[in-house]
């Protein structure tokens, strides 16, 4: 059974992971007979974002913790990730990538990247292994990896950031997804662009079949 | 297009709504061609608990404010719910279910229910609209209207209190459905059982297919 490393970076799309996305990564990989654990990384939130008004508050979260919510407290710190343990790894988007995971939210191209992701990342890309990246996650990767061809809709501003990291983007709407056979990346929009929940749910499943099939070539 | 009110307890197993349950609840209501609006009472949660430890914390949190979470921002105050805007309602699960909209898992039996939560499960019924509750939500329902035929799956301490809110609980596995037709009551175990999370999918499609039947029959 191939097993998936899927990366969490709290819980809400203001702050932390997109809930459906996570949510469907994890249905999309068990209805494809395959396995998967969850990580997210021991850090404090940028910030939180009070999700009714859309406003900041003064709390403070933990990414690892807030994570669990979603992950029912079946989550391991991504200190612990080992590339040998996966298949294939996972980003569902939510503003917590280009907030907890890197600042991209906050600095654009200038942006630095949490240590344990890019190690992440890294390992699994050396290793020939898929990635898959979600919504706003595609614009992480391009600044992990730099050239790949990826996604994130049509957003030109977000697009241009990945042409800077080296990436290139390609448009694209619903639940299309693209497909970078060379590096093993696989990306689609989702939330990126307004959406139905079922919408979000093809895209995402479109993704893990390619995820699963790029995970038996070599 | 039929609508679907879902009545959201917060956002995270322990001490919320159950965030797979929420999220496949969105997803099999889209996927079967209805709409849903989402809402939650504005009150304080009974506690918050950490999901990596299981412990409570010493943080306060507002139930419409985490389920608004789930719920993308769009969300309203259960204080607004009109019963002649839907032709169903739905309650997914999570402690929060027991713990905010009422307080079954403090008091059991002698559990008091929220105002507002009441008034909407009895202005549905007493407009013979279908109401659907997952995982620990038909002990709030049986609570409520009493003499419902229910499944929590199989617990035997939950169905005697059932049975003392003048209910009848019928013992059901995995994605098992239990559709008590008089009361248009569709009841389902969800995580009550330990399940994988398309089991999960598998139920709440099918108690909401039943939801759809019942909203067109007399």
């Amino acid at each position: 059974m191939k097993k998936f490393a899927v990366i969490l970076s709290g819980c809400g799309v203001f702050d932390g992971a997109e809930i459906h996305e996570a949510t469907l990564s994890l249905l999309a990989i068990d209805r494809a007979g395959a396995s998967y654990e969850i990580f997210a990384p021991n850090i404090e939130q940028a910030h939180v974002v009070n999700h009714l008004t859309g406003k900041p508050t003064n709390e403070t979260r933990n990414v690892l913790v807030e994570s669990a919510r979603i992950a029912r407290g079946k989550i391991s710190n991504l200190d612990d990730f080992d590339p040998k343990n996966f298949d294939a790894l996972l980003f569902p988007g939510g503003f917590g990538v280009a907030k907890n995971l890197c600042d991209y939210a906050f600095k654009g191209p200038d942006m630095s990247i949490n240590a344990d992701v890019r190690n992440c990342v890294m390992s699994m890309h050396s290793a020939q292994k898929p990635i898959g990246a979600l919504c706003i996650s595609p614009v992480l990767i391009a600044g992990i990896i730099g050239a790949a061809e990826v996604t994130i809709g049509n957003d030109q501003a977000t697009a241009d950031d990945i042409a800077a990291f080296g990436g290139q983007h390609i448009e694209a709407g619903g639940s299309d997804i693209i497909v970078d056979k060379q590096n093993k990346i696989v990306t689609s929009p989702c939330y990126m662009l307004d959406a139905r929940i079922d919408t979000i749910f093809s895209g995402v499943s479109s993704v893990v079949e390619a995820l699963l099939q790029l995970s038996q070539s070599k």
